[in-house]
């Protein structure tokens, strides 16, 4: 990790860099050039907060990243929490326990601007998918009370709870809640401890009976916006710091079951198998056929395969696998999950294999809104900072924003688009680009008549 | 399960059939002759015996089958034990936990006939693997008792400790500490509850200081001859009753290692990904071309699949799998396995995933003697049963022995070739067909001089 001193030295010396070791500082000091250099927000204090927020999320020394609804996460909610009280403001957990702080406007008769982001990661997960959002979402309130700045608009900063939705298996659930979108009978759901989800809630300060009364009132909210990471390599492969999220795309999920036979693989011909992991193997590479066939940045993805009775020495009797593909385009996902599914019974009815197919979730895209873009594409131009319009392959928070209001999303660069991981890294400078374009864009925004 | 009563009925009446469900019996009674009708041994009081013995290997009244070294497996040796007691015989454990029988011959200077199988099973096996050949043992000495029977040779029954290998991974326990072929320390190994190998070989009656002494001197052996149940479906296909082994075929085990790089399936575009899993289904597939693309019985498998992080939304980075080929000729084994290593380093290679081919363990074809397979052929052609020769994909413990002695197998057909399984089944009529034909070339081959 980069300290305090060495950022403020570099920073200062106008020097480039990051990373972790020494010299591939050096090759980068080379390679990327500074982005863009942040004139109203302070890169080297919102950095320092990463750093310390990073500190929440050890267990005995040892890090293993801030799962929701876990102990370690609930500290670095209370950390959060107490530097945006030090602002002077209100924070208050609402009923799905996010943390909501609100900032008053010149005309608080006008519908807030929304921005935030999570603070939970994967189990040994990084520090900077959803902190980085959420960190300079408190970097901007800093900055506006130092510079004494007033929005007309109110200001609603939000962190919201359980994004990742590792425990209890379904992301987003502060957004979804807030947006009267948990399925039936998620509050009820029960870890593998035995606690139940809306105990958990509790636990956080928020309020599982009132949830179903917490969604918004139309009209109250004038847009959301959020920074995050790319989590991908996109921008950091073409040196560009910063993404314009035109949509989080859709995300359709499918298993596929292949029943062959199981037998002994040494008394069994080749003739008479009936091998349901070579039949799975052609449709692997089938869905990667069918999915690069046209142009287009949707994706398909086999993520594992279980097989069993899974032994060196007997054939694969059943297999099991999930097919998930992601598009910016609903219907573009459902006629390459047609041709997939076409294909692989076709495959599986040849190798005389049964085949089952079951459509496990399915998630609508989320477009942004145009205007918000523009803005964000204005406030880049306003720091001199090069953008990527780009699509968002993960989900975000703001898909469930936008069920309530226009939406946007910037990107910063991941280095080597690595996330999920203890490795996940943005530079100091990205950061402070992203964290700039927040605070400009919220200031067009605030200047934006009411977009919906 | 067929009952004692319902079986003297059938045979009584001339009836055939087995299987479970009566409507079953009543398709094999039009489809299936009596294969032969043995005329020396009691097929009734072979099946009745095969019958005590499936009550060893329940777990509160739950069938799990008799693993190698547990007590399941512990309880049937001492029932049969107390079987081979009560013709007679001096019944010994020798070193390695081998039950072994002798019965005097009428010349004890002469090499002793060997025959026998095992008892032990896989986790909920079947009833019938070495069982079938154990108790066909068992029937014959009580037939030659029955009937007076004095051979010239000495008889050695042998009934083989932990032939699977289930416990402490490795198979043909009993036989390859007989023919002095166990791995440096293999004693040593501790099973996942601190459980020493020697320990249980202990515990079974064995005596583990001895094992290194318990090789039988050059030439005290004449013959080993096994009866087996196929464990494959070629003989009960063809409607064959008896299968005269060729030989044992060799075993090649590799391990395939592919590292490509895991990352988020949403947000790394198709042209930049290195999924391990798209790899390993196209060598996958190449398994399956290289080892059908030329004539003959060679058989190769890919049992699993390992993946690596192994989330539907995450590329796979990491999967290992294993790759076993089977072939009565090891050039054979070596040139596909060869051909294979070449094509998957290509593929790996052109999809730019790293590429690691393993060798886990190599076993030779173990060749039948032609002497012997004439004999079984003159003893099934007193019986009037069809046979036909085949090789056996399955290991043996007559393996072990081929290291010793000239050996022979004969095999009985397995319905459906399931084997490893509880549906695992053969005909009394097939069962007792096999040990007639035991019976029959043990006395042929008492009037054949030494054969090695």
């Amino acid at each position: 990790m980069l300290t305090r001193r060495e950022f403020n030295r570099r920073v200062g010396a106008g020097l480039v860099g990051a990373a972790v070791a020494p010299e591939a500082l050096l090759a980068l000091q080379e390679e990327r050039p500074v982005p863009c250099r942040p004139t109203l927000i302070n890169g080297e204090r919102l950095w320092e907060s990463l750093m310390k927020l990073s500190e929440f999320g050890k267990v005995e020394g040892k890090w293993v990243g801030r799962v929701g609804f876990s102990p370690e996460d609930l500290a670095g909610r209370h950390w959060v929490m107490g530097e945006l009280e030090a602002q002077g403001l209100e924070v208050l957990v609402d009923a799905a326990a996010n943390i909501r702080a609100r900032r008053a406007g010149e005309r608080d008769d006008l519908p807030a601007l929304w921005f935030g982001s999570h603070i939970d990661t994967v189990p040994n997960g990084g520090n900077f998918d959803g902190c980085v959002g959420s960190l300079s979402a408190l970097e901007v309130i800093r900055t506006m009370n130092e510079k004494d700045v007033r929005t007309e608009h109110p200001l609603e900063l939000v962190i919201w709870s359980n994004e990742e939705g590792v425990h209890y298996g379904r992301g987003l659930f502060g957004s979804r809640a807030l947006a009267g979108r948990l399925d039936p009978g998620e509050l009820e759901a029960v870890d593998e401890k035995g606690a139940r989800l809306a105990d958990w809630v509790q636990r956080y300060g928020g309020d599982p009976e009132r949830i179903g009364e917490m969604t918004p009132p139309s009209g109250s909210i004038h847009s959301y916006l959020e920074l995050h990471i790319e989590q991908g390599g996109i921008l950091w492969q073409r040196g560009i710091p910063l993404g314009i999220v035109e949509g989080i795309v859709g995300i359709d999920r499918y298993q596929v079951t292949l029943e062959g036979f199981a037998n002994h693989a040494g008394t069994t011909p080749m003739n008479q198998r009936r091998d349901a992991l070579v039949t799975a193997a052609k449709i692997i590479q089938a869905v990667r056929e069918i999915v690069t066939a046209e142009p287009g940045r949707q994706v398909g993805t086999v993520g594992y395969v279980r097989v069993e009775p899974g032994a060196p020495n007997v054939i694969p009797g059943r297999v099991e696998f999930p097919v998930e593909i992601r598009d910016l385009s609903m219907e573009k996902i459902k006629t390459l999950a047609d041709r997939i599914r076409a294909r692989a019974g076709q495959l599986a009815m040849a190798d005389n294999v049964n085949f089952k197919w079951e459509a496990v979730s399915s998630h609508e895209p989320a477009l942004t809104d145009r205007r918000i873009r523009l803005q964000i594409q204005k406030a880049a131009e306003e720091m001199r900072a090069p953008t990527l319009t780009m699509p968002s392959g993960a989900g975000h928070d703001a898909q469930s924003m936008a069920h309530l209001c226009p939406v946007g999303m910037i990107f910063v660069a991941s280095k080597d688009g690595i996330s999920h991981s203890p490795e996940e890294w943005s530079r100091p400078e990205e950061v402070a680009c992203g964290c700039e374009a927040l605070y400009r864009t919220l200031l067009l925004l605030d200047q934006t008549e009411q977009l919906s």
